[in-house]
Protein backbone atom coordinates (compact mmCIF):
# COMPACT_ATOMS: atom_id res chain seq x y z
CA UNK A 1 0.00 0.00 0.00
CA UNK A 2 1.44 3.74 -1.32
CA UNK A 3 1.01 6.52 1.07
CA UNK A 4 1.18 8.45 -2.53
CA UNK A 5 -1.82 10.30 -3.66
CA UNK A 6 -1.72 9.98 -7.42
CA UNK A 7 -3.28 12.67 -9.01
CA UNK A 8 -6.60 12.93 -9.98
CA UNK A 9 -7.67 13.93 -12.69
CA UNK A 10 -11.29 14.22 -12.18
CA UNK A 11 -10.90 16.54 -9.16
CA UNK A 12 -8.50 18.74 -10.71
CA UNK A 13 -10.93 19.06 -13.57
CA UNK A 14 -13.65 19.96 -11.32
CA UNK A 15 -11.35 22.73 -9.59
CA UNK A 16 -10.19 24.07 -12.74
CA UNK A 17 -13.66 24.17 -14.21
CA UNK A 18 -15.22 26.21 -10.97
CA UNK A 19 -12.18 28.56 -10.92
CA UNK A 20 -13.31 29.60 -14.83
CA UNK A 21 -16.80 30.20 -13.28
CA UNK A 22 -15.95 31.87 -10.83
CA UNK A 23 -13.61 34.15 -12.89
CA UNK A 24 -16.71 34.56 -15.60
CA UNK A 25 -18.49 35.93 -12.74
CA UNK A 26 -15.99 38.51 -11.25
CA UNK A 27 -15.18 39.98 -14.73
CA UNK A 28 -18.73 40.54 -15.19
CA UNK A 29 -19.00 42.71 -12.23
CA UNK A 30 -16.58 44.62 -13.44
CA UNK A 31 -16.42 45.26 -16.81
CA UNK A 32 -19.82 43.77 -17.91
CA UNK A 33 -21.22 41.39 -20.49
CA UNK A 34 -20.55 43.61 -23.49
CA UNK A 35 -16.86 43.79 -22.59
CA UNK A 36 -16.33 40.27 -21.14
CA UNK A 37 -13.66 38.32 -23.35
CA UNK A 38 -12.38 34.20 -22.97
CA UNK A 39 -9.16 35.98 -22.44
CA UNK A 40 -9.67 38.30 -19.54
CA UNK A 41 -11.58 35.52 -17.78
CA UNK A 42 -8.92 33.41 -18.51
CA UNK A 43 -6.58 35.89 -16.99
CA UNK A 44 -8.52 36.12 -13.66
CA UNK A 45 -8.60 32.36 -13.16
CA UNK A 46 -5.22 31.44 -13.93
CA UNK A 47 -5.96 29.02 -16.85
CA UNK A 48 -5.19 29.50 -20.80
CA UNK A 49 -7.88 30.21 -23.18
CA UNK A 50 -7.51 26.73 -24.86
CA UNK A 51 -8.62 25.22 -21.56
CA UNK A 52 -11.44 27.49 -21.81
CA UNK A 53 -12.28 26.52 -25.12
CA UNK A 54 -11.94 23.11 -24.70
CA UNK A 55 -14.65 22.81 -22.63
CA UNK A 56 -17.04 25.84 -23.58
CA UNK A 57 -17.38 26.92 -27.72
CA UNK A 58 -18.25 30.76 -26.81
CA UNK A 59 -18.05 33.33 -24.13
CA UNK A 60 -22.27 32.84 -23.78
CA UNK A 61 -21.98 29.36 -23.54
CA UNK A 62 -19.59 29.51 -20.94
CA UNK A 63 -21.37 32.73 -18.65
CA UNK A 64 -24.32 30.99 -19.24
CA UNK A 65 -23.05 27.66 -17.11
CA UNK A 66 -21.51 30.86 -14.92
CA UNK A 67 -24.42 32.10 -13.92
CA UNK A 68 -26.87 29.29 -13.78
CA UNK A 69 -23.70 27.73 -11.23
CA UNK A 70 -24.17 30.91 -9.20
CA UNK A 71 -28.23 30.56 -9.43
CA UNK A 72 -28.20 27.20 -7.79
CA UNK A 73 -28.34 25.03 -10.84
CA UNK A 74 -30.32 22.08 -10.42
CA UNK A 75 -30.73 22.79 -6.92
CA UNK A 76 -34.50 23.61 -7.16
CA UNK A 77 -36.34 20.72 -8.16
CA UNK A 78 -39.96 21.50 -6.74
CA UNK A 79 -40.83 24.38 -3.97
CA UNK A 80 -41.11 23.40 -0.81
CA UNK A 81 -44.73 22.24 0.10
CA UNK A 82 -46.10 22.43 4.34
CA UNK A 83 -49.85 22.70 2.45
CA UNK A 84 -49.75 26.18 3.45
CA UNK A 85 -49.37 27.69 -0.01
CA UNK A 86 -49.27 31.70 1.65
CA UNK A 87 -46.13 30.64 3.92
CA UNK A 88 -44.34 28.60 1.39
CA UNK A 89 -45.01 31.57 -1.23
CA UNK A 90 -43.32 33.63 1.46
CA UNK A 91 -40.34 31.32 2.12
CA UNK A 92 -39.02 31.30 -1.35
CA UNK A 93 -39.66 35.05 -2.09
CA UNK A 94 -37.80 35.37 0.89
CA UNK A 95 -34.72 33.41 -0.26
CA UNK A 96 -35.02 35.28 -3.84
CA UNK A 97 -34.86 38.60 -1.96
CA UNK A 98 -31.46 37.51 -0.08
CA UNK A 99 -30.56 36.00 -3.25
CA UNK A 100 -31.30 39.57 -5.69
CA UNK A 101 -29.97 42.15 -2.09
CA UNK A 102 -26.57 39.56 -2.23
CA UNK A 103 -24.10 42.22 -4.51
CA UNK A 104 -22.44 39.40 -6.02
CA UNK A 105 -25.23 37.85 -7.78
CA UNK A 106 -27.01 41.24 -8.04
CA UNK A 107 -24.25 42.29 -10.19
CA UNK A 108 -23.98 39.18 -12.56
CA UNK A 109 -28.06 39.23 -13.13
CA UNK A 110 -27.97 43.09 -13.67
CA UNK A 111 -25.17 42.15 -16.35
CA UNK A 112 -27.16 40.07 -17.83
CA UNK A 113 -30.52 41.36 -17.64
CA UNK A 114 -28.33 44.64 -19.72
CA UNK A 115 -27.94 42.33 -22.61
CA UNK A 116 -31.07 40.27 -22.09
CA UNK A 117 -33.07 43.33 -22.89
CA UNK A 118 -31.19 44.20 -26.40
CA UNK A 119 -30.86 40.56 -27.71
CA UNK A 120 -34.12 38.41 -28.49
CA UNK A 121 -31.51 35.30 -28.81
CA UNK A 122 -29.96 35.84 -25.14
CA UNK A 123 -33.60 36.31 -24.05
CA UNK A 124 -34.74 32.92 -25.19
CA UNK A 125 -31.82 31.33 -24.21
CA UNK A 126 -32.20 32.69 -20.67
CA UNK A 127 -35.87 31.35 -20.43
CA UNK A 128 -34.78 28.04 -21.81
CA UNK A 129 -31.74 27.42 -19.53
CA UNK A 130 -32.84 29.17 -16.46
CA UNK A 131 -36.30 30.78 -16.51
CA UNK A 132 -38.87 28.30 -17.73
CA UNK A 133 -37.62 25.22 -15.82
CA UNK A 134 -38.14 27.66 -12.63
CA UNK A 135 -41.48 28.50 -14.21
CA UNK A 136 -42.33 24.82 -14.17
CA UNK A 137 -41.40 24.55 -10.83
CA UNK A 138 -43.47 27.38 -9.54
CA UNK A 139 -46.11 26.35 -11.33
CA UNK A 140 -46.00 22.71 -10.47
CA UNK A 141 -46.41 24.20 -6.54
CA UNK A 142 -49.54 26.28 -7.80
CA UNK A 143 -51.15 23.35 -9.48
CA UNK A 144 -50.99 21.42 -6.23
CA UNK A 145 -53.05 24.21 -4.58
CA UNK A 146 -55.14 24.78 -7.08
CA UNK A 147 -56.24 20.79 -6.91
CA UNK A 148 -55.75 21.47 -3.13
CA UNK A 149 -58.73 23.94 -3.28
CA UNK A 150 -56.51 26.67 -2.20
CA UNK A 151 -56.32 28.24 -5.22
CA UNK A 152 -59.24 29.40 -7.63
CA UNK A 153 -60.18 26.78 -10.28
CA UNK A 154 -60.35 29.57 -13.03
CA UNK A 155 -57.13 30.85 -12.32
CA UNK A 156 -54.52 30.60 -15.01
CA UNK A 157 -50.80 29.30 -13.46
CA UNK A 158 -48.89 31.42 -15.86
CA UNK A 159 -51.01 34.86 -14.74
CA UNK A 160 -50.44 33.66 -10.98
CA UNK A 161 -46.41 32.89 -11.11
CA UNK A 162 -46.66 36.49 -13.20
CA UNK A 163 -48.67 38.43 -10.31
CA UNK A 164 -46.42 36.49 -7.61
CA UNK A 165 -42.78 36.88 -9.04
CA UNK A 166 -43.21 40.14 -11.52
CA UNK A 167 -43.33 42.58 -8.70
CA UNK A 168 -40.57 41.27 -7.04
CA UNK A 169 -38.01 41.73 -10.54
CA UNK A 170 -39.32 44.90 -11.32
CA UNK A 171 -38.86 46.44 -8.40
CA UNK A 172 -35.57 45.04 -8.03
CA UNK A 173 -34.85 46.13 -11.63
CA UNK A 174 -36.31 49.84 -11.41
CA UNK A 175 -34.88 49.74 -7.68
CA UNK A 176 -37.98 51.49 -6.57
CA UNK A 177 -38.11 50.79 -3.53
CA UNK A 178 -35.56 48.67 -1.21
CA UNK A 179 -36.46 44.53 -1.26
CA UNK A 180 -37.65 43.57 1.58
CA UNK A 181 -39.37 40.70 3.07
CA UNK A 182 -42.44 42.60 4.44
CA UNK A 183 -42.93 44.11 0.91
CA UNK A 184 -42.61 40.30 -0.86
CA UNK A 185 -45.27 39.29 2.06
CA UNK A 186 -47.31 42.20 1.39
CA UNK A 187 -47.37 41.05 -2.59
CA UNK A 188 -47.86 37.45 -1.79
CA UNK A 189 -50.97 38.35 0.99
CA UNK A 190 -52.65 40.72 -2.07
CA UNK A 191 -52.09 38.47 -4.76
CA UNK A 192 -53.89 35.48 -3.39
CA UNK A 193 -56.68 37.61 -1.40
CA UNK A 194 -57.33 40.30 -4.65
CA UNK A 195 -57.67 43.86 -4.48
CA UNK A 196 -61.46 43.63 -4.86
CA UNK A 197 -63.22 43.96 -1.49
CA UNK A 198 -63.74 40.64 0.17
CA UNK A 199 -67.66 39.52 0.00
CA UNK A 200 -68.50 39.65 3.47
CA UNK B 1 -50.73 95.87 -43.84
CA UNK B 2 -47.90 93.82 -44.91
CA UNK B 3 -48.32 90.06 -46.65
CA UNK B 4 -44.63 88.90 -45.85
CA UNK B 5 -44.56 86.40 -43.05
CA UNK B 6 -41.75 87.39 -40.71
CA UNK B 7 -39.69 84.65 -39.24
CA UNK B 8 -41.29 83.42 -35.84
CA UNK B 9 -37.64 82.12 -33.92
CA UNK B 10 -40.26 81.40 -31.54
CA UNK B 11 -41.87 78.27 -33.62
CA UNK B 12 -38.04 77.57 -35.54
CA UNK B 13 -37.08 76.78 -31.90
CA UNK B 14 -39.37 74.38 -31.44
CA UNK B 15 -38.87 72.44 -34.56
CA UNK B 16 -35.27 72.74 -33.90
CA UNK B 17 -36.11 71.23 -30.84
CA UNK B 18 -38.14 68.39 -31.95
CA UNK B 19 -35.47 67.49 -34.72
CA UNK B 20 -32.96 66.97 -32.07
CA UNK B 21 -34.86 65.13 -29.46
CA UNK B 22 -35.97 62.70 -32.46
CA UNK B 23 -32.97 61.99 -33.59
CA UNK B 24 -31.68 60.80 -30.59
CA UNK B 25 -34.40 58.64 -30.32
CA UNK B 26 -33.00 57.61 -33.87
CA UNK B 27 -29.85 57.16 -32.97
CA UNK B 28 -30.37 55.44 -29.60
CA UNK B 29 -32.54 53.09 -31.30
CA UNK B 30 -29.11 52.30 -33.64
CA UNK B 31 -26.41 52.49 -31.47
CA UNK B 32 -27.58 52.09 -27.97
CA UNK B 33 -27.70 54.51 -25.55
CA UNK B 34 -23.83 53.62 -24.18
CA UNK B 35 -22.72 55.15 -28.00
CA UNK B 36 -24.91 57.56 -28.39
CA UNK B 37 -23.27 61.18 -28.58
CA UNK B 38 -23.94 64.54 -29.08
CA UNK B 39 -22.21 64.67 -31.98
CA UNK B 40 -23.70 62.25 -33.49
CA UNK B 41 -27.39 63.46 -32.52
CA UNK B 42 -26.34 66.65 -34.17
CA UNK B 43 -25.48 65.21 -37.33
CA UNK B 44 -28.77 63.35 -37.60
CA UNK B 45 -30.81 66.46 -36.68
CA UNK B 46 -28.55 68.55 -39.27
CA UNK B 47 -27.43 71.27 -36.48
CA UNK B 48 -24.53 72.31 -34.94
CA UNK B 49 -23.45 70.72 -31.61
CA UNK B 50 -23.09 74.40 -29.61
CA UNK B 51 -27.53 74.40 -30.83
CA UNK B 52 -27.63 71.32 -28.76
CA UNK B 53 -25.23 72.72 -25.57
CA UNK B 54 -27.69 75.72 -25.58
CA UNK B 55 -30.23 73.53 -24.27
CA UNK B 56 -29.15 70.55 -22.99
CA UNK B 57 -25.99 70.59 -20.76
CA UNK B 58 -25.18 66.81 -21.34
CA UNK B 59 -26.66 63.70 -23.38
CA UNK B 60 -28.54 62.30 -20.79
CA UNK B 61 -30.74 65.30 -20.08
CA UNK B 62 -31.49 65.45 -23.63
CA UNK B 63 -32.12 61.56 -23.62
CA UNK B 64 -34.46 61.68 -20.96
CA UNK B 65 -36.28 64.71 -22.64
CA UNK B 66 -36.51 62.83 -25.75
CA UNK B 67 -37.95 59.78 -23.83
CA UNK B 68 -40.26 61.97 -21.79
CA UNK B 69 -41.49 63.53 -24.95
CA UNK B 70 -41.75 60.07 -26.80
CA UNK B 71 -43.89 58.81 -23.91
CA UNK B 72 -45.96 61.47 -23.97
CA UNK B 73 -45.01 63.95 -21.50
CA UNK B 74 -47.26 65.70 -19.55
CA UNK B 75 -50.13 63.99 -21.86
CA UNK B 76 -51.38 61.61 -19.21
CA UNK B 77 -52.53 63.66 -16.02
CA UNK B 78 -55.62 61.30 -14.71
CA UNK B 79 -56.17 57.33 -15.76
CA UNK B 80 -59.69 57.10 -17.10
CA UNK B 81 -62.24 56.95 -14.62
CA UNK B 82 -66.14 55.68 -15.85
CA UNK B 83 -66.68 54.39 -12.45
CA UNK B 84 -65.87 50.90 -13.64
CA UNK B 85 -62.26 50.15 -12.42
CA UNK B 86 -61.92 46.73 -14.40
CA UNK B 87 -62.85 48.21 -17.57
CA UNK B 88 -60.67 51.67 -16.99
CA UNK B 89 -57.48 49.32 -16.03
CA UNK B 90 -57.95 47.06 -19.34
CA UNK B 91 -58.18 50.58 -21.18
CA UNK B 92 -54.92 51.82 -20.04
CA UNK B 93 -52.89 48.22 -20.14
CA UNK B 94 -53.82 47.44 -24.04
CA UNK B 95 -52.76 51.66 -24.41
CA UNK B 96 -49.48 50.42 -22.89
CA UNK B 97 -48.98 47.08 -24.82
CA UNK B 98 -49.54 49.12 -27.92
CA UNK B 99 -46.65 51.53 -27.28
CA UNK B 100 -44.73 48.78 -25.99
CA UNK B 101 -45.34 46.80 -29.30
CA UNK B 102 -44.60 49.82 -31.51
CA UNK B 103 -40.75 49.52 -32.36
CA UNK B 104 -39.76 53.01 -32.09
CA UNK B 105 -41.01 53.06 -28.98
CA UNK B 106 -40.00 49.48 -27.79
CA UNK B 107 -36.29 50.31 -28.79
CA UNK B 108 -35.47 53.52 -26.88
CA UNK B 109 -37.48 51.94 -23.84
CA UNK B 110 -35.05 48.57 -24.29
CA UNK B 111 -31.97 51.14 -24.47
CA UNK B 112 -33.09 53.11 -21.48
CA UNK B 113 -33.77 49.96 -19.45
CA UNK B 114 -30.04 48.95 -20.82
CA UNK B 115 -28.77 51.80 -18.76
CA UNK B 116 -30.92 51.92 -15.84
CA UNK B 117 -30.48 48.14 -14.67
CA UNK B 118 -26.44 49.49 -14.40
CA UNK B 119 -26.48 52.45 -13.52
CA UNK B 120 -28.41 53.51 -10.26
CA UNK B 121 -28.25 57.38 -10.69
CA UNK B 122 -29.65 56.99 -13.94
CA UNK B 123 -32.75 54.63 -11.92
CA UNK B 124 -33.19 57.69 -9.66
CA UNK B 125 -33.66 60.03 -12.63
CA UNK B 126 -36.34 57.57 -14.66
CA UNK B 127 -37.90 57.50 -11.21
CA UNK B 128 -38.25 60.98 -10.52
CA UNK B 129 -39.20 62.50 -13.81
CA UNK B 130 -41.13 58.99 -15.61
CA UNK B 131 -42.34 55.90 -13.20
CA UNK B 132 -43.05 58.05 -9.83
CA UNK B 133 -45.55 60.36 -11.61
CA UNK B 134 -46.45 57.68 -13.33
CA UNK B 135 -47.37 55.70 -10.55
CA UNK B 136 -49.17 58.77 -8.65
CA UNK B 137 -51.47 58.77 -11.50
CA UNK B 138 -52.01 55.03 -11.10
CA UNK B 139 -52.59 55.20 -7.48
CA UNK B 140 -54.94 57.97 -7.57
CA UNK B 141 -57.11 56.10 -9.67
CA UNK B 142 -56.79 53.28 -7.06
CA UNK B 143 -57.61 55.46 -4.12
CA UNK B 144 -60.96 56.50 -5.92
CA UNK B 145 -61.37 53.12 -6.53
CA UNK B 146 -60.92 52.07 -2.80
CA UNK B 147 -62.70 55.01 -1.66
CA UNK B 148 -65.81 54.08 -4.12
CA UNK B 149 -65.53 50.28 -1.98
CA UNK B 150 -64.36 48.50 -5.63
CA UNK B 151 -61.24 47.85 -3.94
CA UNK B 152 -60.09 46.60 -0.48
CA UNK B 153 -59.56 49.02 2.66
CA UNK B 154 -56.26 47.14 3.32
CA UNK B 155 -54.90 46.80 0.19
CA UNK B 156 -51.75 49.31 -0.19
CA UNK B 157 -51.81 51.27 -3.28
CA UNK B 158 -47.95 50.23 -4.23
CA UNK B 159 -48.55 46.82 -4.17
CA UNK B 160 -51.75 46.91 -5.99
CA UNK B 161 -49.96 49.11 -8.83
CA UNK B 162 -47.32 46.52 -8.53
CA UNK B 163 -49.75 43.59 -9.32
CA UNK B 164 -51.53 45.10 -12.09
CA UNK B 165 -48.46 46.88 -13.87
CA UNK B 166 -45.54 44.53 -12.88
CA UNK B 167 -46.49 41.21 -14.95
CA UNK B 168 -46.50 43.45 -17.79
CA UNK B 169 -43.14 45.16 -17.77
CA UNK B 170 -41.71 41.94 -17.01
CA UNK B 171 -43.06 39.72 -20.14
CA UNK B 172 -42.00 42.67 -22.07
CA UNK B 173 -38.67 42.79 -20.39
CA UNK B 174 -37.99 39.17 -20.63
CA UNK B 175 -40.34 38.34 -24.07
CA UNK B 176 -42.02 34.98 -22.17
CA UNK B 177 -44.39 35.04 -24.28
CA UNK B 178 -46.16 38.10 -26.72
CA UNK B 179 -47.45 40.94 -24.85
CA UNK B 180 -51.28 40.56 -25.87
CA UNK B 181 -54.36 42.81 -25.15
CA UNK B 182 -56.07 39.34 -23.80
CA UNK B 183 -52.83 38.76 -21.04
CA UNK B 184 -53.18 41.94 -20.06
CA UNK B 185 -57.16 42.10 -19.45
CA UNK B 186 -56.40 38.47 -17.47
CA UNK B 187 -53.89 40.12 -15.31
CA UNK B 188 -56.57 42.89 -14.31
CA UNK B 189 -59.41 40.22 -13.38
CA UNK B 190 -57.18 38.27 -11.70
CA UNK B 191 -55.46 40.73 -9.41
CA UNK B 192 -58.69 42.19 -8.72
CA UNK B 193 -60.11 38.52 -7.48
CA UNK B 194 -57.08 37.42 -6.50
CA UNK B 195 -56.01 33.58 -6.56
CA UNK B 196 -57.29 32.08 -3.77
CA UNK B 197 -60.95 31.04 -3.89
CA UNK B 198 -63.81 33.17 -3.97
CA UNK B 199 -66.01 32.47 -0.70
CA UNK B 200 -69.09 31.08 -2.11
Amino acid sequence: MSTTVAPDPTRRNDGVRRAILSAAIDQVGEVGYAKLTIERIAKSAGVGKQTIYRWWPSKGALFFDAFLDLAGDGEATALPDTGDLAADLKLVLDATIDELNNPRFDQAMRALHTEIVLDPALAAEYATRLDNPMRDIKKARLRTAQEAGQLAEDVDLEVAVDLVWGPILNRWLHRTAPLTSEYAHQVVDTALRGLAPRVS
